[in-house]
């Protein structure tokens, strides 16, 4: 198996490091041959090849079964003309290979209940998945510039092709089926034709798969449950700018961003595996950031795209143990009791657990 | 004074009766004369005129300084054809009158904090507003409709004039001047060109504004903060659709949706007032219903509209004290402690306070 590693900028280097030697520890135990390879994405690349996401790096990934990516952005690219942009990085990857189905996990750690600002009965029986369509609607729809005379007019367009949403719909469905059989479509549709459509989409999929239980719900008021009753979510699934706002939003529910991650997939095994995290600026270089939500990618990886699932379970058991165990980095630390520890200890108690 | 009053559907009804109770009881205390018209809007003027918002019901707008809105929908209007659902009557009055700027206050009060799903240090200090664009966006832009051979592409149009953006960042900086003069401007400008022409203007504005401490904050990274660290916001300004996104959720923060009130203002002082909570169909009729937040809005038409601002606090006043005094409906019941009081009781309880 050949993988791509975009380790980006911040603390993405650091927590991939740590990322890697797992993967590595489990390749042993299991007797498998990962093959590695570095490239750019993001600031870095700015700096080395003068684009966020420059020709090699597309060339390196179409050869490997699966990206590992960092994260992207840092101050000292914030003012670059809009192209040059580190998130043009991650946009542009999306896009060229059509990584369509972000899936984001949340789940509530028992050792971690008590970081969470929601109160413990609430976050307690928390264990949803969010599914966000990550190529069309407003991120990609043309026109999106400036119109008038003076260019006094903005515009930006949501779009969505039938096939475009039933691809998602459906990857939600069979997700759904693997787990509590319980789907939450969310849209807009008493003001978007798009909704209209997405939701008609859902019913009409929806015959195909009468074991699931399907809700539509306005995207309002899924951002309100998920702060009063985020325990009732079991999929979710949503376009992509509603999918944005919603899964940052669940994202807080546990109150550890640091342990979160994420897989952006095609129809067929390949998939790019990142934390939900960002980049962090103010920590990178310092070894102080929590590599479990890089470590937690590399299971996504292991499952979605290797189909490796014994596997990807040893890892999620491995950090589990290491939480109970009272390890915490900075992010997770509230003082007080357990063991305060930095990135390359955290990865090496996971590591140790392995082996 | 002339009132165009509007109770709508569901608890509509209810809560405007405890509320016109309340603004009579103003009235004669401060020798106001208030005189109060009833119209028609949403299912209620479906079922009458077999429009959500008839004629009549402008008319009756046209000639009254300020509207109060009870709520509007139900299950036997929700399979109605696209134009004739009562939500058609909310976004067509918003329009008609050029109401764009919905100020939503979110503040917890003191006996309350227990029933926020937040935790209590999280709560304590939140005393924030939200100002939503409310006639522009996603909402109204063309084209919004099915193309392509077999209508197998739908699209909406995100787009905002200049003016448009202007006058409700204006709207916000003036309210931030007379609070805490801070304000957090929530756009995607890392994807959304009506967000770059956003933050432009937010820029461009904040030079008159020297005294006011201005943030541009992302829409997802506004989603998590509204959960994590609510308490640090003072004015948030945002366009339509992440404005309704945000709003909701904030309005989760209380744990209290039975408490809030809301605006829709133009630039004179005419204005809508409207509780934030919908029509609850599932409780109209029983008389259960919290009048509070429709009380509230009184509280804000007399502030915003007729320029009352003494009047305006002893409502706010009014309702502190019954809460304090342990009176409660039965959404914010949480057994054990207080007096369990009806939709009518609450709001006489309110009236004896101010008489
Ligand atoms: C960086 C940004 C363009 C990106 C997005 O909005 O998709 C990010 O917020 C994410 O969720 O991965
Ligand atoms: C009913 C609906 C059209 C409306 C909106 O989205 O504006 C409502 O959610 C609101 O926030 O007032």
């Amino acid at each position: 198996k050949k993988i791509a590693v975009l380790p980006g900028d911040g603390i993405g280097p650091e927590v991939m490091d740590g990322a890697l030697k797992v993967l590595k520890a489990v390749g042993d135990w299991f007797n498998h041959e990962f093959e590695v390879e570095k490239g750019y994405i993001g600031g870095a690349a700015v700096d080395q090849f003068g684009s966020p996401l420059p020709a090699e790096t597309i060339e390196l990934c179409k050869k490997s079964d699966a990206i590992l990516l960092g994260a992207v952005g840092g101050p000292q690219w914030e003012n670059l003309p809009k192209e040059q942009r580190p998130e043009k990085g991650l946009l542009g990857i999306r896009k060229e290979f059509e990584l369509f189905a972000n899936l984001r996990p949340v789940k509530a750690f028992d050792s971690l209940i008590s970081a969470s600002p929601l109160k413990k009965e609430i976050v307690e029986d928390v264990d949803m998945i969010i599914v966000r369509e990550l190529t069309g609607g407003l991120y990609f729809g043309q026109p999106s510039g400036r119109q008038g005379a003076e260019d006094e007019v903005a515009v930006d367009t949501l779009v969505y092709e039938k096939s475009e949403i039933e691809r998602i719909v459906h990857k939600a469905f069979r997700l759904a089926q693997k787990r509590k059989k319980r789907l939450t479509s969310v849209d807009k549709a008493n003001v978007l034709e798009t909704s209209r459509m997405w939701r008609e989409i859902v019913n009409e999929a929806a015959k195909e798969y009468p074991e699931v239980e399907v809700e539509h719900m306005l995207v309002d008021v899924a951002a309100m449950k998920l702060m009063y009753q985020p325990g009732q979510f079991d999929v979710m699934v949503t376009e992509n700018m509603f999918g944005d706002i919603l899964s940052d939003e669940a994202s807080m529910i546990t109150g550890s961003l640091g342990m979160l991650p994420s897989a952006s997939l095609r129809e067929d095994a390949f998939g790019l595996y990142e934390p939900v995290h960002g980049s962090a600026p103010d920590i990178a270089g310092k070894g102080k950031a929590n590599p479990l939500a890089m470590i937690l990618s590399v299971a996504m990886m292991l499952r979605h795209s290797f189909g490796m699932q014994e596997e990807a379970e040893m890892i999620e058991m491995a950090v589990q143990e290491v939480l109970n165990a009272g390890f915490r980095t900075g992010d997770l630390w509230s003082g007080g009791r357990g063991t305060a520890v930095g990135t390359e200890a955290m990865s090496d108690l996971v590591v140790e657990r392995l082996e």
